[in-house]
């Protein structure tokens, strides 16, 4: 198979610029040793920073080289999981959502290369400020955490012409014309997350990668019900996209009315729920690219048909042209 | 010069498959007759379907192959004003924000291409069971009115590989790069309104188009502010990304506070602002992409360098494959 070589693909020597987004604890071991296997760039989701999770996700990983992300304002709390990770000689660490200042030094000091993914424009120059070695440019097309604002297109644009390092396109992207797409925009890469999380490899039941199948684009919304239903509560401005459901129909918009006890009444609904494995209320956090989520593979496969697609579609791309 | 050819561009029967933007009364005739002699196709913003502004529109653009765009729940109230354009036999009409229905049979009895601009992939296939000849996928990523919900490139990758036939992108797209990765998702073309409205021939006083030259994309904001101060009112869920500024800082969020003798004096006020050319008041309508624009340029010029960085890019774009 072809290679895709791009500034990111020399950074973090590896074969393919496709990086998997550290999802909380869903971007375990295995899929992320799969992931780096099959030439991208498996990150493991430390999320919340909980320290427990942390040896056993990279023992998983068995001797894989992979890499690992936090969340960075739950690091600010449990600072200690940094250096708990470090101890693993990660090829890379991501933080997001949060100030990168104080463990910036840290981790470049381990050796290891420091990704931030950030939402807006001025956070990716105060992260290059900082050392970031690579940038992740978050569109609000993505799944998962992030921030109303820009979207994945123009986002990705004006980064990768502003900035002087690496840009990674997130949010979106789950196939290999989206990451052709991508490099047109100047981005050297990709970080899929939504994709990876239908992956057989995913930690998640098997009913919420069944709904990533069948779920559509239109039917996904941003917002902050399930941070205040389900927790941890997050700081402002961001929030999450995710499937709708009956509690987005229900709260959606409206978050700020689930206080007192009307609050600790739908949080015992809401566990319950989530207990009892009820999807039409469970939170599914996932992005617009559910269109193109066709089955649960495993994780190489995802990778190999879109670099496999990538190709087709770059190496085809001189057709449009005509003298 | 290189042409890019795609289906859009055979479709509609032009060089390069660059649409103009039907910004209500920016897009005048001038700037419509400039973009499609410059080898794309330029639509007049017949925006709020006001009958007096057709005629003249269509006169100042000359001989020139154009077509015109309104927003179609003003053309329920206004139903006259699209055959007075069909009357000019355009080459296109489109149509955005709400039901094509009651006018797909008499644009297409006319000759003309019927492209609708949609927000939504059901709304897409909506308005291609009504017989839409090309549908413009608007992300969230746009300039002007839109919804909240898609963003532009997972829009557009999931309309491509859905829809039968072809689509444009619309929203963040301001260069040739922008264009490259439109036809990498499966695009066939875009549609570009922001960039326009910088261009010399818009109809758009100086201080405006300074405002684009100067303005960031951090700092455009999407919401109902101006709709409620300066009117007409748009139906739900419709709303506009602009320029922030005083008022969308002070309103934005909490546009339902504006009711009765409170929205009044504040509309008073705007419309004070406005005359007096109050830029820190002043709606200006603008998406994601300002971030690229660097100066008013002629229409041809955007057109034609447009046209060449996106044949650098497609071109260039085998570079990333090593075997
Ligand atoms: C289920 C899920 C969990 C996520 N958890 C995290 C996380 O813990 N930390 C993080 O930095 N990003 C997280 N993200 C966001 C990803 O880093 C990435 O920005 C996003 O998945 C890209 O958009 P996509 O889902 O369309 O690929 C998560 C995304 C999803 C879908
Ligand atoms: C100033 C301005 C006015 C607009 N007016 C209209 C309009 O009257 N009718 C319409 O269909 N779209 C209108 N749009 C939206 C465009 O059709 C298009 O979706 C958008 O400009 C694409 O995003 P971009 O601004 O990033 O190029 C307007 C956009 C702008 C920037």
């Amino acid at each position: 198979m072809p290679r895709l070589t791009t500034a990111l693909t020399e950074l973090l020597g590896i074969e393919h610029p496709i990086l998997l987004a550290p999802m909380a604890k869903i971007s375990g071991g295995r899929l992320a040793a799969a992931v780096s296997e099959a030439g991208g760039l498996g990150l493991l989701g430390g999320g919340y920073a909980e320290a427990d999770w942390i040896d056993p996700a990279f023992r998983d990983a068995g001797n894989g080289r992979i890499g690992i992300g936090f969340i960075t304002w739950a690091l600010d709390a449990r600072p200690d999981s940094l250096t708990r990770a470090l101890a693993h000689r990660p090829a890379a660490v991501m933080l997001s959502f949060g100030d990168p200042a104080p463990y910036a030094p840290a981790i470049k000091q381990a050796g290891a290369t420091l990704i931030c993914q950030v939402q807006r424009l001025d956070e990716a120059q105060r992260a290059v400020a900082l050392g970031a070695d690579v940038i992740v440019a978050q569109g609000q097309d993505a799944g998962g955490h992030g921030r109303l604002g820009r979207g994945t297109l123009a986002f990705v644009r004006a980064a990768a012409e502003a900035l002087p390092v690496p840009v990674v396109a997130a949010g979106g992207i789950g196939d290999g014309r989206g990451l052709a797409a991508a490099l047109m925009l100047g981005a050297a890469g990709v970080l899929m997350g939504t994709r990876f999380y239908a992956a057989e490899e995913a930690i998640a039941p098997a009913p919420v990668k069944q709904a990533l199948v069948e779920g559509r684009g239109d039917d996904t919304v941003f917002g902050g019900v399930f941070d205040r239903l389900r927790g941890p509560a997050w700081p402002a401005p961001f929030a999450g996209r995710s499937l709708a459901n009956a509690l987005t129909e229900r709260w959606g918009g409206r978050e700020q009315e689930l206080v007192g006890d009307l609050l600790e009444a739908e949080r015992a609904a809401y566990r319950a729920a989530d207990q009892a494995g009820d999807m039409g209320r469970k939170v599914v956090w996932a992005g617009e690219v559910v269109d193109m989520i066709e089955r649960s593979d495993p994780a190489a496969t995802i990778v190999r048909r879109t670099v496999a697609e990538a190709v087709e579609a770059l190496s085809g791309a001189a057709r449009f042209l005509t003298a």
